[in-house]
């Protein structure tokens, strides 16, 4: 097979690791060059593809690529655009392979979620269906862990392991003041339709009655009565409570928790929190003093608190699509395989895109207490191996350093302009 | 001078590094036990002195003694309480010296901000208007950074560090996505009176062009068409806005941005924060995608990323009140010095409590830009040298160690309860 060239992107929301698969691609591609040509990002996700928007990263020194290791956010840009069907819409495939054929495009990188893990499945039909060979690796990254098959997703850990420091020193605060002054904190984390990143603050504690003493889910209809009593007690025990709730809590009924129907200073439904919905829910009811924080982007781009186990898995998976590829395998997507036994280690397999696409992996109900406040002893020996090991960046003037990167675009070589 | 026993407490909002002044207070008593028996540290405070309601340190090993100094919170409970004058409630100060008395304590050591000194001002009177030899001296926190005398609190360097290293992570993970969805990043900080806190986001940047792109000082009256202006140049200029607001940012009347007239879910006018307010604004006026974050209690509580400068600033305070009170010294607190010169440097230097209490350091004008969204090259070269170098805390499973203290409470001796 002779020489082709590469295309990387990242698509959907990203986090603290993502460019750390993006290092795993391109470190692998240049062990390649008799395969691999030029690695070329897309510039935000699949629309750099589209509108001919690439970025060659042939222009950027080792150093460089091996600082987008430690660099949080999407170094290429990202997008939540996803390709609709052949049959829908042709003409962005057809614009594609005119693309992919302009650059010499042979091998098909994307680095994403549910969503994006469908758009590099389409892509993988392109082979077939247009005629024009095309190698399509999809790797894994999303903070909801949600991914089916691997064992967990990139960029999940890191979080996790944010969640559970943060939770734990801010527990330690308002334990400090409980006594005279405010009792109750709560941390409003990410998860609008799963309870992973919420279910990690449960790895603060040392001990079971350790705090967090609530976690709210969203898997679990929202019963006031139930929460308010735990609280109280919690009170009672400890002085204090400190409360982990997913954005994504929810009644019975359905209606987010967040969606409180308060308004905002303009007169709008106030959409979020759901941190501030609780708070002044137990202030009213049982007339505790409150703090709480959302810490949205922050949460997701901890960088300087990632998971060194999360950076490792981040890696390999992009490292292992550029191989995968090598070897002729095609429309799959690395993912993560947790071996047997008692100490925590993992290997690579793989998945086929077409199962992968669109599928969710949910919270088992048997990770979830029985009271619905807290994780079982199975979910903590899931989730605590995620959270091992601190990777820190480099600090230089005190703040992390990134990878500076040239980002140097590919010559346009179409006289086209396509509009998405 | 006999032996006599010392009283350590914590005051006011606890930081992430208090820890380490009361790690400070400990090991150097330890080390002149000719003048200090034993550390009793009082439980939530003033108010532990005034119930008798002692911890004993001396149960407490070196090891943990030590591991104080990479455990945030308050690891003795802290209070918000405060002395009211001699004049106004002798009976207050009656039962200090009872206590002094019945557990002979000759020194009190009292670590917190401006109020808490004012405490310690009020007791360091008791020796000339009770007869009762006590020597008193403050130890400065504050992560507000407001206390007058010295160069900077302890406390403060590790929240400006968190709020740096926070918003650079943020606004990477805003401009990934910007092209194609979010535009707008706020994170609202601490500071309801000065803007030190938000001021540190500016060290995030390492050209002055890099994000954050904005700070809402509390100093600064909020003006709407400014602020707006700033925005749009910003996303026209970079893709996206990086804000960071001060929670005590307010309208040239007086009233805070954060007392913005919505209504909360029960009716009840919504109190936060003004990170919402400003996203809704820009929302309503420029149409952008936003999405904000609130650290709250996170902030001050991070010690997994706080400043190595912060914590021998806290740590050296603590050591050196009782190096100050050996030496005979009453009625001070000791304060951080800037040497002179090109190089951070500092050393110990020492103000009198009378001048202390308080008094609030404000933000000079000068260390804000002229637009009154940003910090002046003056301002940065104060601020730099307070979040160097990072002090990491053991890990042991994915989560930071603490001081495991046993907490072995004095007997009391006094038959008498006291009310506060």
């Amino acid at each position: 097979m002779a020489t082709k060239n590469a295309f990387y992107a990242q698509s959907g929301g990203v986090t603290a690791v993502i460019n750390a698969s993006a290092c795993g691609v391109i470190e692998a591609a240049r062990k390649h060059p008799d395969k691999i040509g030029k690695v070329y990002a897309g510039h935000n996700g699949i629309i750099g593809a589209l509108t001919e928007d690439l970025i060659d990263t042939s222009h950027e020194s080792d150093d460089t690529i091996a600082a987008l290791k430690h660099t949080p956010g999407g170094a290429f840009g990202s997008c939540r655009y996803k390709l609709r069907s052949f049959e829908e819409n042709q003409r962005e495939y057809e614009r594609l392979v005119e693309v992919f054929k302009a650059h010499d495009i042979g091998y098909f990188f994307y680095n994403g979620g549910g969503d994006s893990q469908d758009t590099a499945h389409k892509v993988s039909q392109i082979s077939e269906k247009m005629g024009y060979p095309i190698t399509c690796i999809g790797i894994p990254k999303t903070v909801d862990n949600d991914l089916p098959f691997t064992d967990c997703s990139p960029g999940f850990g890191s979080v996790a392991k944010y969640v559970a420091v943060s939770i734990r020193e801010g527990a330690l605060d308002v334990a400090s003041m409980c006594e005279s002054s405010t009792k109750i904190f709560i941390m409003e984390v990410m998860g609008r339709h799963a309870g992973w990143i919420a279910a990690s603050g449960a790895l603060a504690r040392e001990e079971s009655a350790d705090a967090p003493q609530i976690i709210v889910f969203p898997e679990i209809p929202f019963e006031q009565e139930a929460f308010l009593e735990k609280v109280k007690h919690s009170v009672k025990r400890d002085g204090f409570c400190a409360i982990v709730v997913s954005e994504g809590a929810q009644r019975r009924d359905g209606t987010f928790l967040a969606d409180s129907g308060g308004k905002d200073a303009f007169g709008h439904t106030q959409l979020g929190g759901v941190a501030p919905y609780l708070a002044q829910l137990i202030k009213k009811e049982l007339g505790y003093k409150y703090h709480w924080a959302l810490s949205d982007y922050l949460q997701r781009a901890a960088r300087h608190i990632a998971s060194a186990t999360d950076v490792d898995h981040a890696y390999a998976m992009g490292q292992a699509a550029v191989e995968f590829a090598i070897e002729g395998k095609n429309a799959i997507m690395p993912i993560i395989v947790r071996n047997p036994g008692e100490e925590y280690s993992w290997s690579v397999g793989q998945a086929n895109l077409a199962d992968v696409a669109n599928v969710e992996q949910k919270m088992p109900r048997d990770f979830i207490s029985e009271c619905g406040f807290d994780i079982t002893p199975k979910c903590r020996d899931y989730l605590l191996p995620l959270i091992q090991g601190e990777s820190y960046p480099p600090y230089k003037n005190g703040i992390p350093m990134i990878a500076k990167m040239k980002k140097i675009k590919v010559d346009k070589v179409l006289n086209t302009h396509f509009s998405i």
